[in-house]
């Protein structure tokens, strides 16, 4: 029997889904009919043959068409692209998607109203391109008592870190690089920023510990501000700046489950599993009690993987149909209560800092009493090189309260001899 | 309502699996309960609370009772575990089991009985330990074109290797320490040997291909003529020596697949996503068309991590029931028909080949007119040490027939100049 699908959309990840459904690499993707395509415009030239009465540019129709079995959206955004899909459930028909943004931010919505209509909602190429995370969050690992997922899951950073790292480049060259290979968009601020990094830490901390996480709560910070020299410092300790998206477990306040989440430039030691990832690729490390630590890392956008990744959601849809299964999955991603979020101010981590200040006798004492009186207890306080009296101090903190830590640096910023406090990071281990 | 397994087996994994489920970390699991528990000795103290009356050493009676509604099989060998396994299914019970050899040798057979009945049979455990490679194999990775899987997949090799390379210990001062640390059995042949990984092997190449690969035909080396020599005249050329676990297509013969399947110590260069994969964990590294290239690593035995990956199933089963299915998933390891396998003597590779002869002016030009007779070329030819008037030459083939390789080594061992050829090992970039 003909499965009919309709994509609602034809950019980079639809023509490769149209590729690999007319060149089908298992038994279950034979029967599957691309039936319609919603596509802005009918003129533009196309890279794989679809009948022309396929394509339309009423998606709308595609969403309520009795016809279709099921519908793959691959717009991106958050509108139209929420209303087609909760108006493609509202039809009884299962959902693949690969829209990270709308599942970040209307997740919850989607997946109640899919659970009520008891169709599917698979998102496995909503993060990490062809990195099988979002169904080993699902099924294998969720076995075990998920601690933290960490990850690099925004290609374009961590090509710019990369050949910051690699290259000596400074950030703007890097940047620039990144978008003359294509890595990086016109306006680089989504990944630049870590915004497409949070949305993707908010779906797999939601799969993880099976909580809805409020996205715009998520601090998110970019790499902007790491120049070249905190790099070359950071690599003196042996750490390695990574941006990473971070879910994991806060101490538990009651019943309630408190989950630390948050994205930002990292220092991490350069014998971390996470350390190694370079260039383009993703990688997610996920630790869990008894499962013990998981690297999963691969290509972590890109036509092929994503669309690999839509496939294979479509391919789990037709085997699961081929059961006689008249329900979802209960694994399939429904997210339980919202989650309560960890404030910043009361993170404890351990911080790089680095601050300018006039070459004098005197400054490092009076910098190290400002951090204890705020407790805020130092690994090191370094001086480094010196330019025309200005001389440059890194300190790296033991594990503090990060109030306490900014309440010191105001402090700081005060005293007569620090002309500037140029960089402030996050350290993991 | 209550679902009821049956256990074979409370070792290691067993007591882990006991233990998870006394604790369920998903609301699926709670229901679940430990019905009976087949054991070798009813006396010996165990880990874990099981009411006694659970206890039984009569196996045979835990597959057949209708009592039972799934079971679990973490006895490990091929008898009873095929026997038990056969008659849980003959008895409609889906069957879990962490047990490679059993399906690297009578996987067909119990696919094929699976299937009739219409049971699953979940194994993510039997390979990998905690890392989520079974399912990934099994769904989203299955809608590209596999090329390759390429894995680390026997700890203790690997612990040993790690320690060879980082302590420059011998074999068997390594092998010593992985005993002492419980990592190596008393008798270490079946990991030493390569035997465990080619088990694995044949299960990953089954799911990544779709085929039966038959276990016995599976060429097969060990680690114990890797010298510390060796591991160091590699380090020189950028390589690390790793047991590889290797399945890919060969160059297709007809219509027929033929799979390149062996399992060997590999010189892989250290830049390779493998090559940093230290200790006693393990990884898979797959590659496909239009994927791209994933590594999954982790944890890859022990007790936590592989009971994670049994209770894994149970709750990948639990939400199978759920949907109504009255079938297993059609994707979840029905092997196909057999894969004919390449023959090791048609085997294109690059070879590393460490000669002991005199030092004499002439030996390496006579050596590397024999391997020129037999068309093998290659990358370099250089003397190292020289110990009592003896020569160690190392040579780095380019891509040549395995056949004529060994041909050509033949006769370099007949030369009058050449001591012996203490090494032959195979590179792969």
């Amino acid at each position: 029997m003909v499965y009919r699908v309709g994509l609602l959309g034809l950019g980079t990840v639809g023509t490769g889904v149209v590729q690999m459904l007319q060149q089908p690499q298992h038994p279950l993707l034979q029967a599957v009919e691309i039936a319609a395509v919603g596509v802005r415009s009918l003129d533009k030239p196309r890279q794989v043959r679809i009948p022309p009465e396929r394509l339309t540019t009423n998606l709308e129709q595609i969403v309520s068409d009795p016809e279709i079995d099921a519908v793959i959206e691959l717009m991106g955004g958050l509108e139209p692209a929420r209303s087609l899909i909760l108006k493609a459930i509202d039809h009884g028909k299962p959902v693949i998607t690969a829209n990270k943004a709308v599942i970040a931010r209307h997740g919850e919505e989607i997946f109640q109203a899919a659970a009520q209509a008891g169709v599917a909602v698979l998102l496995e190429a909503a993060v990490g391109g062809g990195i099988p995370i979002v169904q080993a969050l699902q099924h294998s690992l969720r076995a075990s008592r998920i601690q933290a997922v960490w990850g690099i899951v925004n290609g374009t950073t961590n090509f710019i870190l990369s050949q910051m790292a690699q290259q000596g480049s400074s950030f703007a060259e890097a940047l620039a690089q990144a978008q003359a290979r294509g890595y990086a968009e016109a306006d680089p601020s989504a990944d630049v920023e870590g915004w497409d990094a949070a949305d993707k830490i908010a779906i797999l901390a939601g799969l993880a510990f099976g909580v809805a996480v409020p996205r715009e709560a998520i601090p998110c910070e970019g790499i902007r501000n790491i120049s070249s020299t905190d790099i070359r410092y950071a690599r003196e300790w042996g750490y390695t700046f990574k941006l990473l998206a971070i879910a994991q477990r806060a101490a538990a306040q009651g019943s309630e489950t408190v989950l630390d989440v948050r994205v930002h430039p990292t220092l991490l030691p350069v014998t971390h599993p996470l350390a190694n990832v370079h260039g383009v690729d993703n990688a997610v490390w996920v630790q869990g009690d008894p499962l013990g630590q998981v690297v999963l890392a691969g290509p972590g956008a890109g036509q092929g993987p994503t669309a690999s990744a839509v496939v294979g959601d479509l391919l789990t849809l037709r085997a699961h149909l081929q059961t006689g299964a008249y329900l979802p999955n209960p694994l399939w991603g429904f997210f339980g209560r919202a989650a309560a979020l960890l404030p910043l101010a009361e993170l404890e981590s351990e911080f790089y800092v680095r601050v300018l200040a006039q070459d004098q006798p005197g400054v490092m004492g009076a910098i190290g009493t400002c951090f204890g009186r705020h407790r805020v207890s130092l690994e090191s306080i370094t001086q480094k090189e010196c330019h025309q009296e200005q001389a440059e101090i890194v300190i790296l903190t033991h594990t503090v309260r990060e109030a306490d830590c900014r309440q010191a640096l105001a402090e700081i910023q005060q005293l007569p001899q620090v002309a500037a406090i140029p960089s402030l990071f996050r350290v993991l281990r």
